[in-house]
Order: structure tokens, then sequence, then C-alpha cells
């Protein structure tokens, strides 16, 4: 592990911690809400607006950067932080989460790439049909087998093999402080047995990341799905490899199920290392994941939410009622308007939002009323 | 004239001029460019980057506002100042342009508006069709009569009728530092009866407008076509006129009948009052404009050019030639991936290298090289 990489909990109010993540990039205190900027760019803002939020650390998509505009391109630019012209920390994903989504995500119709892409590219992978019958599972864009996944770009339905040793190599490319092990992340559909070979499939391509990584700055993902001794496992082999810090995968749309999988996984990781729900960000979601230990969330739908007008915790800004209040009418204005202004003003306020309430959370738990505080938030 | 508003020369080079235009929200020295705030927001900007791209003032769309939020909304929340959070001067148009780009701008096919609403709104005034033998010409959006326009709403159709009066009253609910008086802008494609006809009403409802006002910080504006005697008479209108600053108005698409109708109109303006061409911004109309004694721009285009990636004064980011290119890879990424974040970054490119060309222009005033940094710019 290099020196400038560190991870220390700093207070604990039962399983909730407040830690402190180092890197050559600076330090972001934990629990820590990650904005995302999958194409370079947090939707909307400049890395002023971020600094200016409170933002410590964000995370980018490997896989979009990959396909655009390169991370060759990123690299020859002097990296990903010097490219955005973002002086924090970063952490890249893997392209786990795109196998999932533009494969069983798709077929299942449980990933928002379903919309955005049945039907657009023509063929596929898959016009024979088979699968599910040997590892070789075929998709719609995306095929897994042994040696790693391969996709199709919803860009221009260009065929990539991207095995974990591509993943890793483009995030060491792109310069980011953190990566992550490249996984499979599975449906909520799927069932056990499916689950178990995809599961046990990446910690296959986990093991081959880490082998690839040059620095051991990598989380590792705990998969297995909705079954317990799978869940088990994924945290016991993640917790006790050669990673840096644990990531908690996997499709996490059924909240009773996401608070179990983390009462399972508890007892078994290593508290020395940070603990990252990938994915997640609703403000239940966060307490509940708090609660059981988790430091690092990340999680579009803040951004997402402003950019439709839905001002965190609760407010529609587009309806008619905000027309006249002085404190809402300018930015009700300009949703009714469709300015672009609009969309990074609320955008801002989301952000700006996720970080006072990490702030809260830390408090909370320095002094041991964390419990107080996610009554207030959570029914 | 309200003590709080006054223009002064301050230097000379030949017919170019410095100004300083002062006003209770501050002073702006001239030739100056105002950025289109068209419904209270700068595209893409907010205030603070309009501060730091060093843009003194700003000028805001009656029509667009009036119809949404509306004044009264505007109003009762303060005035447009406090509601866009901008505390530099505003200068409010009359909603005469509109006048034309709804009604001859469509029919004629010149304006703008062409494209956005030829047969967006079924039936229109006019569903009879008769025009142009009377005075009360009637187009598809907007019919003009002696009491004033009527037009329809381009955003639900609804009918407006919108004599001077209430174009003053509702610049002066939205607290404009300087406004306009209604005019009717002529098309190039009008005859001379038509135009001079089209005028003399213009100058009526510029009186009517006056008279409407309670102060005296009105521009008035100058029409009259392409048509040498119907331009010096306007000008001497406006000019003797108890008006606080002269517009320049028509639909100026020709540069060489610009350039005349200056030089026609030259001689009899009073020097001690601003002139304003309207809708004016390409570079090497300013620099015709400003060598004819013009004070004040203003115009989309330069916000306009940068959302579809084109910097001032040449570059088109999006060309594949610049993905490599360090200074400007990160914005050619944000367009080729269509992130929110590029049309503000290249919007405060434009916005900032037109406040850069009107200071170089001021400075080559006061140094006596205007000419010299005309040749620079100007074929």
């Amino acid at each position: 592990m290099m020196k400038s990489f560190k991870f220390e909990v700093v207070a604990q109010d039962k399983k909730a911690r407040v830690g402190k993540l180092m890197s050559p990039h600076g330090a972001v205190e934990t629990p820590a809400f990650l904005p995302v900027a999958t194409q370079a760019s947090v939707k909307a803002l400049d890395t002023r607006d971020l600094h200016e939020a409170g933002v410590g650390m964000i995370l980018s998509n490997t896989y979009h950067l990959y396909l655009r505009p390169g991370a060759d391109t990123i690299a020859k630019l002097g990296g990903l932080h010097k490219f955005m012209g973002w002086d924090g920390p970063i952490l890249t994903d893997s392209g786990g989460f795109q196998v999932f989504s533009l494969g069983f995500g798709i077929e299942h119709e449980v990933g928002k790439m379903t919309k955005l892409f049945s039907g657009e590219i023509s063929g596929g992978l898959n016009p024979g049909g088979d699968q599910g019958s040997t590892l070789a599972v075929r998709t719609k864009l995306c095929k897994v087998e042994e040696e790693g996944p391969t996709f199709q770009s919803h860009l221009d339905g260009s065929v990539h093999f991207f095995p974990p040793e591509k993943s890793v190599a483009t995030q060491i490319k792109l310069g980011a402080d953190f990566i992550v092990a490249l996984d499979e992340c599975t449906s909520p559909l799927h069932d056990y047995d499916y689950t178990k070979v995809s599961m046990e499939r990446s910690h296959r391509w986990e093991m081959r990341s880490l082998l690839a990584a040059r620095d051991k700055n990598m989380f590792g993902v705990i998969q297995g799905g909705p079954f317990k001794d799978l869940r088990v496992a994924s945290a016991k082999f993640v917790s006790e490899g050669d990673f840096f810090g644990v990531g908690i995968g996997g499709a996490l749309v059924n909240k009773k199920i996401m608070r179990e999988i983390l009462d399972w996984i508890g007892p078994h990781l290593d508290p020395a290392k940070p603990r990252h729900l990938l994915g997640i960000g609703a403000i239940d979601d966060i307490f509940e994941a708090v609660e059981r230990g988790v430091d690092i969330f990340d999680c579009v739908t803040p951004t997402r939410l402003a950019r439709a007008g839905l001002l965190l915790p609760n407010i529609d800004v587009t309806k008619a009622v905000y027309k006249d209040d002085p404190k809402f009418a300018y930015l009700h204005h300009l949703f009714r308007a469709r300015e672009l202004l609009a969309y990074r003003l609320a955008t801002i306020h989301n952000v700006k939002f996720m970080m006072n309430l990490m702030a809260d959370i830390r408090q909370s738990i320095m002094e041991k009323r964390f419990a107080k505080l996610k009554q207030k938030w959570v029914k």
C-alpha cells in the first residue's frame, strides 16, 4: 500500500463510524458521499461549484471515459484530474456495473439502461439466443465469459473485450486515486445458481485485478445477490484479500434486502478497511447503511433529481405554488422557461444538501447521537 | 432626467467615442456590449459568471418576461435586479422587435421566429387573410393598429393588446434602469410606402411611450428602413425628442445598408445622447458602428454561437482536431458528450471575448488608434 493512501477510523457510535480517507490528492472525512462525474463532469457543475458545495471526492465512470474520449487521450492530457480541473481525490469504478446494466439489466428490465438501449443497436451480441446453460452467458449488449466481459458500445455499437486487466489499466491511465476491481454486478432476478457461479467468477476477476494493479489502492467488491451464504463468502474474500477497501455491490433495489445484506456481511469485514456501498444515495438508505458501518456512498440520484426540478429533501420547484415564493420563484421560472441555469442551480442545491447531510451525520457520530439524527430523517 | 442617470463622452477618436453611462446601479464605459438575458438569464450563466467576465450591463426582453413569469410577479418579488440577482444596470427593450418578428418576420421569412412559430399556433390573428391595403396590417402572430400591436403568445396562443403605455408600464414594473420606447421594427422587405407609414406610427407610439414614462431614462428608436429621407427624419425625431438615448432599430440584416444608415443619421444625432445599435453584435459590425459614433450594442449571437461550440472569434471546438489539444480537449469532450457544462464554459468564453474586445476598442479610442485596431479585425 502506498504510504499516501490511508484510512483511519477516528470515532464510532455503535457500528457507525467517522473516518479519514487519505490520498495524494487530499483527505476526505467519512461517511462521505461522492457525486458522480460520469463523463468527467458532475452534470451541470464545474469543479469550483463542487468545491464550494463542500465536495471532497468524486467518482467517475471508467466505461464511459474508456469509450469517450478514451483513456489514452486523457492520459496524454495529464490524467483525469488535470483534464477536468479537479484537484481532490477521484475514485473510478471498474465498468462492472455496466457489464450488468448493458447485459442482464436490459434482459431483466431492472437497469437504467433498459430504456436507453433496448432495440437501439440492432443485432446485439447474441442473435442466436442461447443463455444460462453454460458459463458463457449471452445477453443483449454484454457477453460474460471467464476471460472477461465483451460489451457493445452504447455510442456506436463497436465491440470491446474488457477483461479485468483492461479495466485496471484503464483506471490507471485515468490516474484515479482509488480504483475498483472488475466484477459482474448480478441482477436481483438471478437465481441462486447463477449468482453463485457469477460471484465465484467475480472473485477470480478481482484477483486478476489485484495482480494487474501497480498500487494497491483498490476496492474489492462483494457480490452474492440476496443470498446470505454467498454474501458472507464474498465478504470474507474481499475483506481478507489484499484490497485497500471493501466495495459492496449488486443491484440493491430492495431496501429491506440491502439492510439484511449489510447485517450479514458486517461481522466479516476488517474494521480497518473503508467500506463503499456502490451506487446508493437515498437519504434513508444512507442512514441505514451508516448505522451498519458503511463509510462511502456514491449515486447519480441527487444530481438527476435536481435536473428534474426536485430539490432535496422534498421540494418540486416546478410546481405552480413556487411561482411567487421569494425563495424559489427565480428557480421556478428558470425551470418553466427551460433555462440551462436551472439545472446548475438545482444541482448545486442537491449536492450541497448531500454534503451538509453527511457533515451532520459525521457530527452526530462524533457526539454519540447518530440514532437520534437518524430518527429525524427516517420514519 | 433623474440625476443618477447620465451620459458623458470622455474621449473621441474622429467619430468613435468613449463614454460613461451612469445609472443608480452603477456606471458602464462605452462602447459597451450588453449580453442578452432574454428570460432573466443570460443563457447558461449566473450573475457571478457575468461579473467575472467583466459584464457591466445587460439587456432583458420585455415581451418574454411579460408573458412569463409576468411583470407583476417580478414586481412583487422586488424587481428584475432582485429576481435574477443582478446588481448592475439593466436595459429592457420595448417588445417592438417581437412585434416585428411575430408579424412580418414570419410573413417575410426574415426573422428568427420564422422557424420557431410558423404553423405552430393554428388560426393566428388573421384567418381572413387581407393585408397591406389598410393601416391595420394583419400578419400571422401580430396585428399592428394605430392604438398598438396585438400579438399572440408563442407560449400558449393567448392574445395580448400591447400598446406603448403597456410596454412602458411593464418595463417600469420590471424595474429596468433604461427603458425603450415602443416602435414597430420593419422588415427589410417592406417597401417605401409601408416603411413610411410604419415609421410615422412608430413616432406616435414613441411620443406616447415618453408620456407614459415616469422617468426619462428612455431610449427612442430610429426606424425608416433602408430609405435615407426616412432615416434622417426619424433620427431628427428621436434626437430632438425628450429621450435620454438614441436607439437605432430595424432589421439590419444587410451590412452595407447598416453602414449607410449610420452615415446618414450621424450628422443629425445629438452628441450628448448615448447611441444604441439594437440587436447588433458581429465583430465587423461593431467596428463599423463604433467608427460611426455608436456607443452601445446588444446581441444574442455570441451566446448562441457558444452553445453550438463556436468560440469567438473563430474556433469550432466540436471539430475532431481539438480532441487532443490541451487547451480545448476538455471542452471538446464536453460538447461531444453533450454535457451541460459545455454550454456554460463556451458562453463564458464568448462573453469574456466580447468584453475584452470592447475594452480594447475603448483603449484604442483613448489612444487615438482606433483605425489601427479596426484594421486588425476587419478586412
